[in-house]
């Protein structure tokens, strides 16, 4: 009879869009799932007894808990009546209390459980913008700021937005989140590669830019914007500020929306870096709203929460005209609104308790604990690469990530080949029979062509870390052993 | 310079899209913040003294309170340490702690601010599939479940999936919800209008389907999918058992995906009536996975809990080819998952308390407060319509809207024309700044040619619906007395 849905007659940039971190997943999972499977019912049959995963930026689904005063507000804004009772009182520190308080009174009605203005209540964007100007020292407005159920909605957003055809082009780290190749496959655009130097640290050199620019420019491509992600997914640097500063310029000098994923801002291990946002940059060097289409993407997933299932975030547009954003929120419009709790959460995020409050000693401790440990296992875990023959692996200097190189036998290559996978992936796939550790391949984030990678989390609780040490180093000189040429 | 953003080099597809219920806001809302305004600051400057929202399905913000059960529940899920706590059992019930407690029990790590599986956590759409199966008297499977963040994301995907340009195309009710006209130009697709029958309470004809599918196909468009809202937005009607069956069959004959927005199951309120989901229609009348495919759209935010700030809400895919259905996951993988609270609210309207669990009374009169109070409402308004001069108004069966027609005179389509408005635009911003009632002109959902309509919810509080009937019957006896011919 007549056509039905077929793979054949699908959106052909849905087909075309690959999505390495969820995509390598699939395949990556039906094997874990296996042997988890195997290591439930016949114990002791494999080389290790658990799955130990270092694949997802996913702190929560490895045991890190949420920050108690986070989740004592989002439970009394979700069920307010208990606001009411007195055996609350016992349950809930007195700062939670006045902050679940305060927070209602800003939502019309105190109704958690209706649509918002698209944008996001204007109370919470009153707060998110209020921390925003005490982190960079200039000011915020709760106009600019688009709350949403997390960054990759905002990301999707831009695109939707900038990409009229394959010849609207966006620059892109290589390697990179694969959010963006995904999102800019799915609206149709073109992906204009920058490549970070690993010599360097994955250092971003204006030089490779302007070169991949006018490379882009010269084959008829319009490029509308430059996606910085810093601290960097998958590579873990954090970018210093004159570099910032020459970015900004060059977004200036070239016409360029700047796309900053600022959402690993509160990652930073390292005593000599610091985040500094792009907007605070641009302002430093007297950069107004008229210089410069500026986004910068914030997540309540990543930092010291973790709340990656609550999906919150938010973007700050700023530098867009008047009937540009009139779009903008037009496309959130269509969505209605984000969800409320993650709404929430986005002011939480970005204006914890303060000294002074009932909680905040507990909360200092709890984020201290975390980024601290943070910082210590991204220690242990690059010492360790940098301990094994034929890899080698720049500082986490930020983010939840390690990106090391696996300088792989010319053997490992053809033994790759003839198993018809990526280099990487082979690896990737034989760490993970052999160890039950769950690595992503370098070659969904992009490398540069002859390298090969694997992304790595911090994430593995702090006890778990010499685990997946000393499997990693067996497994590392057993496969070196089996392939060196 | 080099080109920057300007509404010119936007996205094109974004340009076109227009939103009505929200896009009617961005006027509306001008003009009802600037009377909010003058209430506030000139009491008693304005002939009313509180505007009445009957433009948006958003129960909560006008007042209606969420189920106590289901707060219960996400409350105890947020902060699961309460669970530990002697106090906890005076301030929730026992079957929530019980619940919360199962809830967590299948969520890996009991990790709520963990990334998901795409799809939803497992045992909350193991918990939504038997709703499903209890519902409908025959099985679903965990497996065709898709839990997203509301409907909304939902029809996105599924238009992402299916249109791949313009001469791809999507059978839509006139009067349909907006979001579809929105999706479909989002997506570049084009919307193949067949109408319903106003005359017939509006009636889908199997007959109008036909003609306009053969009109599209003659044009060379390949018509994807039907899109079919029951109960109805706008429209208000639920369709009748055999016409459902003549729709599926329609669908199986022509080939055609079957995009069944069901948000509203849960509100119908007449006796003769009662709500059939299109897959227990499909299985009713022997048609197997293989014979058509169908996505069934539910939404956390409609029904008696009214849940619309949660974003909840699930598609039930069947039908779909293994390899169709991969391309459904990547699209869903991309975005991660959809929000916890969300998840776990969509397994809970699915699950409500059973008779024998200590919340049942309160949650059965909680619900039946709500759907007999809507029922009372829509039949108030119903009648208001209908004893007016030149309106008339089908019966409110199902959903939260009446969408009652306008007969206005000549004089005022003139009127209107002269201030550059389509005519019910005009008729309803009148309406707004004479009584600060706020409805949606029909002009934003699709009417017959030369018909004029007005989309009014039936969600104010039962206590402000006289307000609302008395001083409508103002506005339109004087409007008449203006503009009659």
């Amino acid at each position: 009879m007549a056509p039905s849905v077929a793979v054949e007659n699908l959106n052909p940039k849905v087909l075309k869009c690959e999505y390495a971190v969820r995509g390598e997943i699939v395949i990556h999972a039906q094997v874990s799932w296996r042997l988890q499977q195997q290591l439930q019912t016949q114990p002791g049959s494999l080389p290790f007894d658990e799955i130990l995963y270092c694949n997802i930026g996913n702190p929560q689904s490895l045991g890190q808990q949420p920050v108690t005063f986070f989740r004592e507000v989002l439970a009394l804004c979700d069920h307010p009546s208990l606001l009411e009772k007195e055996e609350t009182k016992s349950l809930f520190s007195a700062d939670a209390i006045s902050r679940a308080k305060r927070i209602l009174s800003t939502i019309p009605g105190r109704a958690t459980g209706a649509y918002s203005h698209s944008q996001g209540i204007k109370g919470l964007r009153d707060a998110i913008a209020a921390g925003i100007a005490l982190r960079d020292g200039f000011p915020a407005n709760a106009d600019d700021i688009f709350v949403t159920d997390g960054a990759s909605p905002g990301v999707h957003m831009m695109m939707q937005l900038l990409l009229r055809d394959e010849k609207d082009g966006i620059l892109c780290p290589i390697p990179q989140y694969p959010l963006y190749s995904a999102s800019i496959a799915l609206h149709g655009g073109t992906l204009i590669p920058y490549y970070l130097d690993e010599k360097t640290g994955w250092g971003l050199e204006i030089s490779e830019l302007k070169k991949q620019l006018e490379d882009a420019r010269s084959k008829g491509i319009d490029v509308r914007a430059l996606v910085v992600i810093n601290p960097g997914n998958p590579t873990g640097q954090v970018l210093a500020e004159d570099n910032q500063c020459d970015i900004v310029r060059f977004c200036k000098n070239e016409g360029l929306v700047l796309l900053a994923d600022e959402v690993y801002q509160e990652n930073i291990y390292v005593d000599d870096k610091k985040f500094n946002s792009f907007k605070k940059i641009a302002r430093s060097i007297g950069y107004g709203e008229d210089d410069l289409p500026l986004v910068s993407f914030q997540s309540v997933s990543k930092g010291y929460y973790g709340e990656c299932g609550k999906r919150g975030g938010y973007m700050e547009i700023t530098g867009f005209s008047a009937s540009v954003r009139e779009q903008v929120y037009k496309i959130a419009s269509v969505n209605l609104c984000s969800n409320i709790t993650g709404q929430i959460l986005a002011s939480l995020i970005m204006n914890p308790p303060k000294e002074g409050d009932e909680s905040y000693a507990a909360y200092k401790a709890e984020k201290d604990g975390i980024l601290q440990s943070l910082a210590r296992r991204a220690k242990a875990l690059e010492d360790a690469f940098n301990n094994l023959e034929g890899i080698s692996c720049n500082k986490a200097e930020g983010a939840m990530y390690l990106f090391p190189q696996i300088h792989l036998p010319q053997k490992a290559i053809e033994a790759a080949k003839a198993a018809k996978k990526a280099p990487d992936a082979f690896y990737a796939l034989r760490l993970l029979e052999a160890t039950g550790i769950v690595v992503v391949p370098g070659s969904g984030f992009g490398q540069v062509p002859g390298t090969w990678h694997i992304r790595c989390t911090i994430l593995p609780q702090e006890d778990k870390i010499p685990a997946v040490i000393t499997r990693f180093k067996a497994f590392h000189e057993a496969f070196m052993a089996e392939y060196r040429d």
